[in-house]
């Protein structure tokens, strides 16, 4: 596959920042970046921008908050074209921290919303792209949207909202590729004036398969990480995009070198990949929260339980 | 999914037994069965049937033979549904070894073949199907065919096999989707009087991806291992073709508490999964043999090294 306007976005950092508090090092950071700016990848993320009203820097590491001036000290002296990027969750931003895009070492912030806050996100996202920045939002848990209020997201965000780029976000791991190629296709006739992305969990193995699927079907931002960390399931492992994509611009090699070094040692302290409870969670279209509490209990292998227990949620 | 004509055929004993010489405990055995017996899957293979003047019993395990009296010690006592099945290489069978049906617990003989060997391939399911089993040709490293001698292969199933279901087999773990469409449509247009089958390896985590892809397009049988068990990256895990099957015939519990008491213990003892260098080797159409041979040496984690080393190799 070579379509020039595919833009790889690595989300290694921030998706990765989930499962330990956001608390990279500055030197581990720093080779990721650097791997990437030499891969030839487009985008990389660096963490959330959470306000810290909100939440204590005590508590969290510095990607929580991904202050320019910490940004600016793992890139320094880096020669690179990767463009920067941070994402914002609705509710969680204080606007008044982020600077002009000129004054700042970020080209791109990214608007995490659910369908519901679509209002929320377009007023962020017109904020921020007033001050200059690249755009996007990425509408979660796309797997639990009802059609009627989807569509109704969807024409708004093409009428009113200065988002460069729509993602379509599998936050579950729970979708197979025919509901990918229905939700892509849908996003591409309504958001004419937009690029459609894609993020997708890797609960039941198919984050990779799905992100090709929404390639086929004209999705032009494709997220990976390295290796595929990320919380619980992880993401569509970034090697692989790489593998698949024909442009000659991207070059697998250094990235390979970052997992031997980095990533196989990374592997004994953190917990992420294909393990049952987060399959469970992604063929049952859940959240993987109760997955991950069951991975720090003493139950952490009784999947049998573990799968009643969820069906055994009663409903009306 | 569901359409009552899928057949999920398990391997987690054939293609498991790749990485341990096919010396897996009878208890062990008994343990699959009795799981697949209970999730109401269709065909369990149980290995291979090699002729003994080709290979010493004392060098390999039972399951390199399945010498009938072995297969009946581990299903004996068992209530169950599930077909047996064993493998047969081209070349490495004593035809004299395999009793007619009526006198043997398997249902199911499955001829490994290269396109280049499909008239021997023809000769011996023909033989067995006149012995009374039901016989399937699974050609392997599909993804190096020639489109011309693979459509010559498959019209001489059509016209002269009495294979009862032609299976595409990824050895290398290479192909996308939009090549698993290709395939499958291609095989089904010839495949006039014939079932069509999918047997993929997970080296890009595309093996449960690309069995989708197969079952939308009309494949009918689909191979799965527990827990993705196989040799290097692996198979498509039998518990999420399970997830995404719909028949209300299959129960994943079983299969669940089989993974929590028996594969999780194994996986301390054996080695296969999502590991950088099966990767590379699907993603370079090759066969996993280097990359195994890796994984045994000091270099295990030089994957850019390994790389190189692939690229290397000149050709004219």
């Amino acid at each position: 596959m070579f379509r020039e306007k595919i833009k790889v976005f690595d989300c290694t950092i921030r998706d990765g920042g989930l499962i330990n508090n956001h608390d990279f090092e500055p030197r581990f950071v720093r080779e990721v970046y650097k791997a990437l700016s030499e891969a030839g990848v487009d985008y990389m993320e660096m963490g959330y921008k959470n306000s810290k009203k909100l939440f204590s820097p005590k508590e969290f590491g510095k990607w929580k908050f991904c202050d320019d001036d910490d940004i600016k000290k793992v890139i320094d002296g880096i020669e690179s074209d990767v463009k920067l990027s941070i994402m914002v969750d609705v509710d969680r931003v204080d606007i008044d921290d982020v600077k002009p895009r000129k004054d700042s070492p970020v080209a791109m912030i990214r608007v995490a919303s659910y369908v519901k806050d679509i209002d929320k996100a377009i007023f962020l996202v017109n904020h921020f792209a007033d001050k200059g920045y690249e755009t996007t939002v990425n509408i979660m848990a796309i797997s639990r949207a009802l059609d009627n209020e989807l569509n109704e997201a969807l024409h708004q965000l093409e009428e009113e909202s200065k988002a460069n780029v729509i993602y379509l976000v599998d936050s579950f791991g729970a979708l197979y590729q025919e509901s990918i190629e229905f939700l892509v296709k849908k996003f591409k006739s309504i958001l004419k004036t937009k690029e459609v992305g894609i993020h997708a969990h890797n609960n039941q193995q198919l984050a990779f398969g799905n992100t090709i699927e929404a390639i086929i079907h004209d999705a032009n931002f494709v997220d990976g990480t390295v290796y595929g960390l990320g919380r619980a399931a992880g993401n569509c492992p970034l090697e692989l995009i790489l593998g698949f994509l024909k442009n000659p611009k991207f070059d697998i090699r250094p990235i390979l070198d970052l997992i031997s070094n980095e990533f196989i040692p990374l592997q004994k302290k953190l917990e992420w990949g294909y393990i049952i409870p987060y399959a469970i969670t992604g063929i049952l279209d859940e959240h993987p929260k109760a997955a991950i509490a069951l991975r720090s209990s003493d139950k952490k292998e009784n999947y049998r339980e573990f799968y009643e227990s969820l069906l055994g949620e009663d409903l009306d």
